[in-house]
């Protein structure tokens, strides 16, 4: 290759090598995404590289989307590293209203590693994937030498279908808009961290770890006119609701105290130093609706089993574009600042 | 996970961890796609995981596959993993005769390596996509520790658009077929073996990775009767033709003195104690064309700037199926095998 003419990108924030939290879904990632990424793949890339990517294909409207999977460990209460590496894809396609179709599998296998272990993981695989109604289409296996991986690492990317007269994106939230949440925020966070730690009995907390897109279809066959829809992995609700906030210059109030943080989630939570709203979650959906239809969507979403436990956490407001602030419950206000990376490295 | 009643595959050829073989796309690839993730996943995969598949999506017809990459060096003389990324799953969906569309981009990064280093892979991997024609609609990155990984690992997935009309698959080779080869083979391999190995001064020898979606689609501008395409990725021609061997149950007879081997390739195979035939290529497909049309696609080929040193270099046969054998310069018939793991590990 020659290079020369070329310019490398300045250091970003002092930075000249990369940090866990350039994975971390926080500040980190959107700058190496926005200065590194975006330059040197041009087109939509810019727009999309956090999320899935809508694309007109053949007539067709499709949703794009692909998550690579490195949690350790590999299996944690409530899951394991094959439902994630279903269901992570599936709600990054699910999130634009897509109907999740086909999933492609790449299997990234450190040289040692059980036979058996590989197995057991593409068994959780296959059965996520049957629960989620998509099919694993095409795959690829990959081996590096010991020293080099970290036993099984896992890519999927995914396609699905988006209905049409739906258009479902972060540039679409507006003021008047109601925040819901789908349930219960921080448990797949927190159930990885107790199996890392060593905590789990103590913890008592499983991995909320599932597919959206039936919880979606619900929401869809009540409305079309969903606005936002964003699943708060990496980052966790604030890294969420931050992205949104920035994307369509507009400002988002939560009441602190309507966000469903489980009792054994915000014990964890305390002894670990760690803050629920930016814990990973990864089977809950935050939605932006229009004022009319919160109430019919808010129905639909109890009626699922995966929004049993939906509330509405908050406002979008024209006041103080691109910034989150929570008021808190003794009557004061603080920021919901955009994480720099990520409490807990390899969280999916 | 409850994995009571599950019960994990016998051991494959007595091994119960992986080995580099694994990843090699032989005969220990293939074992584990047919008795780990085949029956883990079901579906379509058992016949595709080696392939793009070919998908029905909402009317449009598309092919999907995905390649994780994990070459060593990361660049190398003629190309970078960068362009190998693209061009390894662009000609994966070329392979089904379909144009390349887009691509996902998967990075996985090891904390501590150098921005800048991601940054030129980055814009390696933008240029090559800009020069397939295909646009990199969505991305993901991760990081892992220092010591999981191996400075930059990346997958792509990618969705190409089959032409009506068109049926190109390893199932359809036929005795009578001719087989043609787009040129010269064995570059990729020893390109990146003799930088690896320190010996490129001597070697003189470049990669030959590109995208082969404009050849594929002049090759089908003169007939939409190809039956198989194939890019002799890892195992080489060897690994292809069994494959399609054993796919279509019919026998490959080659002249070994057709086969365009670079006297440089040769001699440093002689020196690195490699067979040609088994050495991976990144911008050559071999054809599988009915008789009546060989001229024709033969003339195509060689207008063609990637395919200006096309050959026939052997027919397919109802005698000895499943098997490819090679008539020797001397008059002589070898059995070519499929390799069972690679010779050359980390190859793309």
């Amino acid at each position: 290759m020659d290079f020369s003419g070329w310019t490398c990108p300045a250091p970003l924030r002092g930075r000249e090598r990369i940090v866990m939290g350039h994975g971390g879904g926080g500040a980190l990632s959107a700058e190496l995404v926005e200065h590194v990424f975006a330059p040197a793949f041009g087109g939509r890339a810019l727009s999309t590289l956090a999320d899935s990517a809508a694309l007109e294909v053949d007539g067709a409207r499709l949703a794009f989307s692909t998550d690579s999977f490195v949690v350790r460990p590999l299996f944690f209460p409530g899951g394991s590293i094959g439902d994630l590496a279903v269901n992570g894809t599936v709600n990054d396609l699910a999130m634009s209203g897509a109907r999740p179709a086909y999933l492609s599998c790449g299997f990234l296998l450190e040289e040692g590693v059980e036979l058996e272990l590989v197995a057991r993981i593409a068994e959780a695989l296959g059965a996520a994937a049957r629960t989620a109604e998509v099919e694993v289409a095409t795959g690829d296996t990959k081996v590096v030498e010991a020293g080099r991986g970290d036993g099984v690492y896992v890519n999927t990317a995914g396609i699905g279908v988006i209905p049409h007269g739906v258009d479902i994106r972060p540039q679409r939230a507006a003021p008047g808009d109601v925040v819901i949440v789908s349930g219960a925020i921080g448990l797949h966070g927190v159930a990885v961290l107790s199996r890392r730690e060593g905590l789990e009995f103590e913890v008592g907390v499983e991995s909320d770890c599932a597919a959206l897109g039936g919880l979606v279809a619900d929401m869809l066959a009540v409305t079309r006119d969903l606005h936002v829809l964003r699943d708060p992995t990496r980052g966790g609700v604030a890294a969420a609701l931050n992205e949104i906030a920035a994307a369509a210059s507009v400002g988002v109030v939560l009441q602190e105290r309507a966000v469903p943080v489980p009792e054994q989630v915000a014990a964890a939570c305390s002894m670990l130093g760690l803050d629920p709203m930016y814990v990973a979650n990864e089977g809950k959906l935050l939605a932006f609706v229009p004022r009319t239809e919160a109430d019919a969507v808010l129905a639909a979403m109890r009626a699922h089993p995966l929004g049993a436990e939906a509330a509405v956490i908050g406002e979008c407001v024209t006041e103080h574009p691109g910034m989150v602030v929570a008021r808190t419950g003794l009557g004061g206000t603080r920021v919901v600042d955009l994480p720099l990376g990520e409490q807990l490295p390899r969280i999916c």
